[in-house]
């Protein structure tokens, strides 16, 4: 019997999605790798019926994943996934143990929130590079390779996308708290001075999307956005982009003007000095 | 009248584009984009029914876009993108004229057949860099831009997605000549002379997915796949990476193992290097 990844997000359904779980024996949904997993819970119960529907806790599809794959062995077992299953959650290594065990995966893409909010952000997609996370202060750690990668990425002069940690009790990170995360340790490291005048742009991909961008700094006392939400920190600019900033997402000619000014440096000497600490 | 923006998959259509399509007076199709767009096509007359639907062609929906927005005005203006309207298309300048020009514009996200392909790659997607075209023969340029931009990724340890340029017919570059363009520019600069060694996935991800994955070197002599197809070169492998290439796409281990022994290089010299071509 196959087992389903099937992606689901509240705002864009698919048909797919409700077919596979139609088609499903017992639903599994992973509630634990969003925040605003409830909506999901409740789309699923809707579709599924009287279908048997279980809400994992993490240890249930990380852990002990192996009494998953056994149902699987007999059942037609659909895991919900919130946005698509592959990306950015940990659910490959489950295709892995399945493959393993030689029990068929099928993976039902979704749309992803990453994906959704590169896209709204009017910056191109082809000029992203990588995707970091802002670690909470329950980690207890300190965010060298954050700071490392996001020097990385404006050394090849590559937008990236932050996404705040979330905590066992599915809270996010407050978004000025991330932010002041980032410029205290660039401060403490004395990298690049200017890192606070770069504009931060925090987006809300949801029912209706939400925007505000600003220089970093100013960011900290204006942070106020509806979950989930992720802040862009742009590289260079090309025309077309600061369009879209200025005309469509409303952010202010001075924060742009200040980005412009600001980001005209060699970033890769910074990356070089943060590989010591990585 | 508010303009649509709405992002149509034919294998993941979603409640809110079909919702949109039906509730647009007019329905414009960018058929230009997307090698197969024909089923796109037939989905939304399927979805339309008897409304008014206008296959456009490049033309229409950049140089004449301005007669689409003074149709806006007065009607609800439906364009149906392939994947998601504003990844990996031109179609952000349609959304800033609509809005210098004080029209609404609503942006309906669809699943991007770029982030279903890093989904699929088993690769983590938050170590994936920029997004790569490689050129077609009929552009009449050296690649330099992407090879300076793969030996940036390869240079901060990140994954990199290839997609195959798409001619005037809608004719998708051959990918053993889109390979072959990447390694003879490398030798004739003098780059890693190993690059050929290094790994390569072709992906089609569709109806049923495909992957074929071994040296690019080899990859010449197999490259064989159905389109939509593009190409991943990843960096360094996480474990649970590698395994997911191995169990899941099928992939030799004597691929894996060269790759990894010849992913062991400084490449932030050959970026350096090529940063006096571009």
């Amino acid at each position: 019997m196959p087992l389903y990844l099937i992606g689901l997000n509240h705002e864009y359904i698919t048909k797919k999605a409700l077919e596979y779980i139609k088609s499903s024996d017992l639903i599994i949904i992973d509630s634990y790798t969003m925040p605003n997993s409830d909506k999901i819970v409740s789309d699923v119960l809707n579709i599924a019926k009287e279908k048997k529907v279980i809400i994992a806790n993490r240890r249930m599809l990380e852990d002990e994943s192996s009494d998953v794959l056994n149902i699987a062995k007999e059942k037609k077992v659909g895991i919900i996934i919130p946005g698509d299953p592959l990306i950015a959650t940990t659910h490959a290594s489950i295709v892995i143990d399945a493959k393993i065990k030689n029990i068929d995966v099928e993976i039902i893409n979704g749309i992803s929130g990453i994906c959704m909010t590169k896209s709204l952000s009017g910056l191109q997609y082809y000029k992203y590079g990588k995707t970091l996370t802002i670690p909470g202060p329950w980690r207890n750690v300190k965010a060298y390779s954050l700071l490392f990668n996001l020097y990385a990425n404006l050394c090849i002069k590559a937008h990236t996308l932050l996404l705040f940690d979330i905590d066992d009790n599915k809270k996010t990170l407050d978004a000025s708290i991330g932010i002041k995360t980032i410029l205290e340790l660039n401060n403490e490291l004395k990298l690049y001075s200017y890192l606070e005048k770069l504009l931060g742009i925090l987006i809300h991909a949801g029912d209706k999307n939400m925007f505000i961008g600003n220089s970093l700094r100013n960011l900290l006392d204006d942070a106020n956005i509806e979950e989930p939400y992720s802040l862009v920190i742009p590289s260079n600019l090309h025309s077309e982009e600061e369009k879209y900033l200025k005309y469509v997402l409303g952010i202010k000619s001075e924060a742009l003007e200040n980005h412009k000014k600001y980001i005209k440096e060699d970033f890769c000497k910074y990356m070089q000095y943060l590989s010591n600490y990585i």
